[in-house]
């Protein structure tokens, strides 16, 4: 039976503050656990797995699944749990195609943007202030495990995009439309708040702005399936 | 006030049954509210508003948030809430081009792909028995309202598919890449489950095979997600 520290302090890793503290995430389900041990074993600090599901790690430990319950942040959750450690960040290189997110606020569509730059290969995510963090559960889940393979850099103080010498293409409304651009080998690839868009200063920065025609009436796409649809053709 | 009897009737709406037997459904938020009051304001059965929000009809009746935050389904009430009747099934005519949902079970996605189809023109939207229901709250707030316009057949018996002079067009992994495709105005776009893909019994219906050519390492992409990508290259 796990001690009631171990449970607690689990639970603690829900909030970012306690995250950041302790350099810790949590993933869950055996998906993404499985994706983390294969592709930064010398992360997992630790798995916690239900009776019948096994990660084959000689750290695991079995728990119930009222433990599991317990710990979880899932609504439903689903047989192992494990605790990581945090990527380091690394200021991104700017080289090939990278994805530059302003304001994406919404941990289910951050999420699915990295599954999406991981099926296109896109390597680096850049992320402005006020983007989801990349620990938070909602976001870890919604990696589908593609948080093992690309790398998120917070640009803090708003320097990278500026200074970077690549062509910045951002996704807006009113640019040119997508079928008129090539596949692009280095670029880097603005995308914008779900229901702002993109911030004047930072469309300011653009080479050419992008824009999906519309041929019905919707008002808008979600922010996620915008950057599949505009990657899918650069790429 | 409210009488209790209206609020109680309003939380019903949450569940299918009680939908399927009113004919009901609620929609909530300013922008689903309007569009729905723009596109089919015959449908809408009452508006309940808070202070400081009005649509303007003259039916509408004022409330407090706190018996907003009662009826509401949302774990953030949003201004306002409809009581709106559901829209007549009539069997889709094969023309234009089509989307069958195969089991599309998640709300969220459901919802998404009616917003995507919109956008691209898309006018009629066909689902197996085991897609979400239409007029689930999360549907509903998912389509942002594109559920005002676009249509929506469940395909109870399973025979429409069949039966359709169309060309299927299935979206599958290992078929032929989506850049050998060009535009298409008349088909039929199939779509499959979140994590089954498309049932064997559907997919052998299908003319051809479309694939989002992968250029990473991510295992999949999201069921809306890929209904953009190819609805965007296809239309």
């Amino acid at each position: 039976m796990l001690s009631k520290k171990v449970v607690k302090d689990i639970q603690s890793l829900g909030l970012k503050k306690n995250r950041q503290e302790s350099g810790l995430f949590v993933a869950e389900g055996p998906k993404v656990v499985e994706e983390l041990l294969k592709a930064v074993p010398e992360r997992v600090e630790a798995v916690y797995a239900t009776t019948g599901w096994t990660s084959g790690t000689a750290t695991e430990v079995e728990i119930s699944d009222e433990e599991l319950a317990k710990m979880s942040q899932l609504k439903t959750p689903n047989k192992v749990l494990a605790v990581v450690r945090q990527f380091e960040q690394t200021i991104p290189v700017a080289e090939g195609l990278v994805l530059y997110l302003d304001t994406v606020q919404d941990p289910g569509n951050f999420g699915t943007i990295l599954r999406i730059a991981d099926w296109f290969g896109v390597k680096q995510v850049v992320c402005s202030p006020g983007c989801a963090d990349l620990y938070n559960p909602k976001v870890v889940q919604a990696t589908m495990a593609s948080i093992a393979r690309v790398g998120v850099h917070y640009d803090e103080d708003e320097t990278w995009l500026a200074q970077s010498q690549l062509a910045v293409y951002a996704a807006a409304l009113h640019g040119s439309p997508l079928s008129s651009f090539g596949k692009i080998d280095n670029g880097i690839l603005v995308i914008g708040n779900e229901s702002k868009g993109i911030r004047k200063e930072i469309l300011s920065l653009a080479t050419e702005t992008v824009t999906i025609p519309r041929r019905g009436t919707a008002e808008s796409l979600n922010a996620a399936v915008a950057t599949g649809i505009i990657l899918s053709h650069l790429t």
